[in-house]
C-alpha cells in the first residue's frame, strides 16, 4: 500500500472536521498513543459523519458495514493533547465507499485513514440515492 | 485495496498460530466484535510473536514501529467464542517489513490482517543480522 | 470501604475459577496492567459467571444491570502472563444480589471486585426463583 | 457500600469541571455506554486532576497508584451526547487521599466514582506538604 499521497494529510482537503480530546486509556506501554487507540479515534470520527449525513445503522434491513480499514501512522501521538480528524468521502461505487481522513496532533499529520464501506438497503439494492447524493456532496478535494 | 488472496485466509498458510478468548468488551451495540477489537486482538498476536522472535521494543535506542495496518473484515465475529489467530512474515526489506496475519472463529476466516514494520537499530541501521534470519523462518506459504 | 477480608484472596473461597489471557491493550503507560483493564478483566469473567447460571439480559423485559462495582489493587499486574478469575456470589436481597470475585496473576492475588447487580423480571419482581436457587449454589466460602 | 449522599450528585460540591466526549466504543452490546467505559472516563478525569495539581506519577521514585475504586451507576448513559465530570478531594490521610467525582450527562447524575490513592515520596514517605495543600484547597462541599 503507497503512502498517502500528499494532499490527504492537509485539513483543507477534508469539508468535515471534529476535534476529539485524547484519553489515558490511549496511551500503550511507550507513553505514546496506542495504534489501536488511533483506530477508535478514527472510527468514533466516522460513526459520527456517517450519522450526520442521515443514515443510522440501525434501521431495519438497511446495513452499512466495514469491509476495509487501513491506517498509515505517520507521526507519534501524545497525551493528554486534542486530535483533530478531518473526514471526506472518496471512491463511491454501487455498493461500497470509500471513508478519507486524516488525524492531526499539534500541527502536524500523524495519521491518515482509508475505510471501505459496504452499504447494503433492502429496497435499493446498494447505496440509496439520497445517500449517494449526500456522499458526493463530502468528497475529498484533491488540491 | 484488493481483497485478500485465498492462500491468505487458510491457518495452515502461517506458521504460527494461538487462539484468544474474546471479552464482552469486544462487542459492540450491533452485538458483534467490534472492529477495533478487531485490530486489538490482532496486535496482541503481533506483539506476541515479534516477542517471540527475540526483539523487545523497550531495548535502548532500537525502535520497531508499525507505519502502516490494514484490516479486511471478511465475516462478522461473535462473543463468548474464541478467536484463532495465525500470524506470518510477508515482504522484508531494509528497514521495514510485513507481518500477515488471519483470523479465524468457529472454523471460518473472519478477517485478515497486514502491518508494516519499520526497524531502526542505532548500530545496525535497518534489521539486525539476526532478526533478520528470524523473519525469514516465519514467512507465509503462498500455496 | 475496608481491605478485603482474608479469605476474599483465596481461590479456592470461590466456586467458579475461569483463566484469561491479557492483551498488550491492558497495558498503561507505566508498563503494568491499567485499573480499567482490572474493570473490563473482572467484567468479562461475570458475564460469563451470569451467562452460565441461566440467565441473559437480552431476554425480553428481563433486566440485570450494575448498580455498584468497586475494585480493590492489591499488587501490580504484569502481560503477558494470564490471569486467573475466581467467581462467587455474596449477598442476595430480594431484587440485588452480589458477585465477589479475586484476581490472580503468578500466584498471588492482585485485585478483588464487588459487584452489585439489581435485577428486574416482569413477571416475577426482582430475582426469579429458578435464578435464586442457582445463585444460592455458589456463594462463597467464608473459611 | 450505601448509596451516595445527596450532595456528591451535585457539579457544584465540586471544584473541578470537565466535559469528555464520548466514543462509539464506549458502547456496550445494549446499546447503552459500557460499565467499563464510565471507569475509563472517572480514570481521564482523575489524571488529568491529578497532573493539575503538580505531581505526574513518571517522577523518579515518586508514585501514586490507586488502592481502591468503586463507581456507583445512577442511570443508564449514552451516545453520541457528552458527559460532565466534576472532581473533589475526598478524606486526605497520611500515606492516601481520596478522589471523588460525579459524572452528569444530559442534565443528572448517572454515575459517582470513590477512588482511593496511596502515594510514596521517598523523600518525605507519603503525601509531600505542597501536594497535601493542592489537594485540601480541592475539597469537596458536603452542601
Amino acid at each position: 500500500m503507497p503512502r498517502p499521497a500528499p494532499h490527504r494529510l492537509l485539513l483543507d482537503s477534508y469539508p468535515r472536521r471534529t476535534t476529539i480530546p485524547t484519553r489515558f486509556q490511549d496511551l500503550d506501554s511507550m507513553g505514546h498513543l496506542n495504534n489501536v487507540a488511533f483506530a477508535a479515534l478514527f472510527e468514533d470520527a466516522r460513526v459520527r459523519f456517517n450519522w450526520s449525513l442521515g443514515r443510522i445503522n440501525r434501521s431495519d434491513g438497511f446495513r452499512a458495514v466495514v469491509a476495509m480499514n487501513a491506517i498509515h501512522y505517520l507521526a507519534e501521538g501524545t497525551y493528554p493533547e486534542d486530535v483533530e480528524i478531518a473526514t471526506a468521502v472518496g471512491h463511491i461505487g454501487n455498493r461500497s465507499y470509500e471513508i478519507l481522513a486524516v488525524m492531526h496532533q499539534s500541527g502536524r499529520a500523524i495519521a491518515t485513514n482509508d475505510t471501505v464501506i459496504v452499504m447494503t438497503d433492502p429496497k435499493e439494492g446498494g447505496i440509496p440515492a439520497d445517500y449517494r447524493a449526500a456522499l458526493e456532496a463530502h468528497r475529498i478535494r484533491e488540491g
